[in-house]
């Protein structure tokens, strides 16, 4: 692949950013993309690496992400959007950032539809260790990719995705399952090389837990997700365009919310990044 | 235990806020309490109680909390603080809050020492499961309670811990441990009914991880922590004055950071919420 494919990939289309200038230094315009709409709005991964890029881009940053929480306040309307990106703190090594997406309401006045804080920090070498191994699986080359059937949401063919087992449910209305745990390869289609924003995204790759447990296509939205990455930039350049095993289970229903903590490894066994996120479901 | 003595629990009297006034109604005034000073600055798990105070006593306040993300930006010095609860969105049955705790420097410029996000919302009765079954472990009265070593911080002193596997090291540089996983029961000393303040505090109440796994105690400190309440505030209420068993465990130790993983039930057995964070370390 060229240079020139790589730079057009539909995910940096997506994801890119213009600084206001120098009247608001922390501001970036954006707009959502067709390419990757999800039911209502744009897929939440979109929306997390977005936000995410707004401090990466930001000429302030200091060091590399370590954590990423991103809440959900309203669907994104199709249009442009800014990204305010705010370093709230900077220490020595480390570095706190607020950011909030807004789109203008009929009135013109900005209404936040997501807010997000990232950390950020300059890494060293220490001990390491992976007290959650990657499990047993079969190769990503010997897993069937998942055909998606017409009229899917359209992001979802911005990914090549392998189920090694808790695939979505076949049936609906069928038996619901006894667990809520998916485990699958999946990478960027066509491949890119894995970096921070593109982890984030895959981060929000799983279908809602509800809908496995329940066998029922109940209406869902996530209202707040975190990404902690363990790998550095070093680690994610090695991974470069191999599949990543995606994992991710329930722990409790309840009240109209469910949560879902996953991990993220590359197919050499390191773990890339855990998450969690907190997912409304109506039923 | 009568409801003046309830008034005076050292828990309330830590996260008290004093709305600031009309002029700015989403400011509230606080101060940090001797009684849970940590090796350096406040127990953070009573900062994030502190935080989330602000969002409960905000006047515009729209339901329960479902989501809490707190960033520890700097170490809280010793005295007042102010806590900026703002409401970025609030739908029809659902509110986004960001909080901003300050502490003037040297020139009484406000400086950001904490951020918080919160998730708020109306909730009803739905589908409920709980796919992360409490483990069977002894009746926290068939656990001997741990005894607290002179020097040890202050804020130890405010709960009753019984640790029933993965306990402290008892030897430093001694053998480290294969795993990183930690049980046990607690509750507040005296005993204090449950809410989500305490709750949010108790999420933070697991040693380092790394301690652990290392048996070296290093430095360390959480830079963010996210608690998800999976009960809402009758199963708080029901479950009182009662012991919480907490169980925590790290997934992955690597260049400066590890994360920590967590769920807290009650006695019996529902899970009121799980909560993860990420932690520097130094070794």
């Amino acid at each position: 692949m060229t240079d020139t494919a790589l730079a057009s990939h539909l995910f940096d289309a997506a994801i890119a950013l213009t600084p206001a200038g120098n009247a608001a230094p922390n501001d970036f315009h954006g707009a959502t993309h067709p390419a990757w709409q999800n039911m209502v709005g744009p897929f939440g991964g979109i929306t997390a690496a977005t936000a995410l890029n707004a401090v990466l881009q930001h000429p302030r940053l200091l060091g590399e992400p370590v954590s990423l929480t991103v809440n959900y306040a309203a669907a994104t309307a199709d249009g442009p959007f800014t990204a305010t990106a705010r370093p709230v703190r900077t220490n020595r090594s480390t570095q706190h950032w607020i950011v909030e997406i807004t789109q203008p309401d009929a009135e013109g006045q900005p209404q936040v539809c997501t807010t997000a804080t990232v950390f950020t920090a300059l890494r060293r070498e220490t001990f390491s260790a992976t007290d959650m191994p990657m499990p047993a699986v079969p190769a990503p080359t010997d897993v069937a990719r998942q055909p998606l059937p017409p009229g899917v949401a359209e992001w979802l063919h911005r990914y090549e995705l392998r189920p090694v087992s808790g695939g979505i449910p076949m049936r609906w209305e069928g038996q619901a399952s006894a667990h809520s745990q998916t485990r699958l390869w999946l990478r960027d289609d066509p491949p890119r090389a894995l970096d921070f924003a593109s982890l984030a995204a895959m981060s929000d790759i799983f279908f809602p837990r509800i809908w496995l447990r329940r066998a029922r296509r109940v209406p869902v939205g996530t209202v707040s997700m975190t990404v902690y990455f363990h790998a550095d930039g070093a680690m994610l350049a090695a991974t470069g365009r191999g599949h990543l095993l995606g994992q991710a289970q329930a722990q409790a229903f309840h009240h109209g919310y469910f949560d879902q903590t996953g991990q993220l490894w590359n197919e050499a066994g390191q773990l890339l990044a855990t998450t969690h996120q907190v997912v409304y479901f109506k039923e």
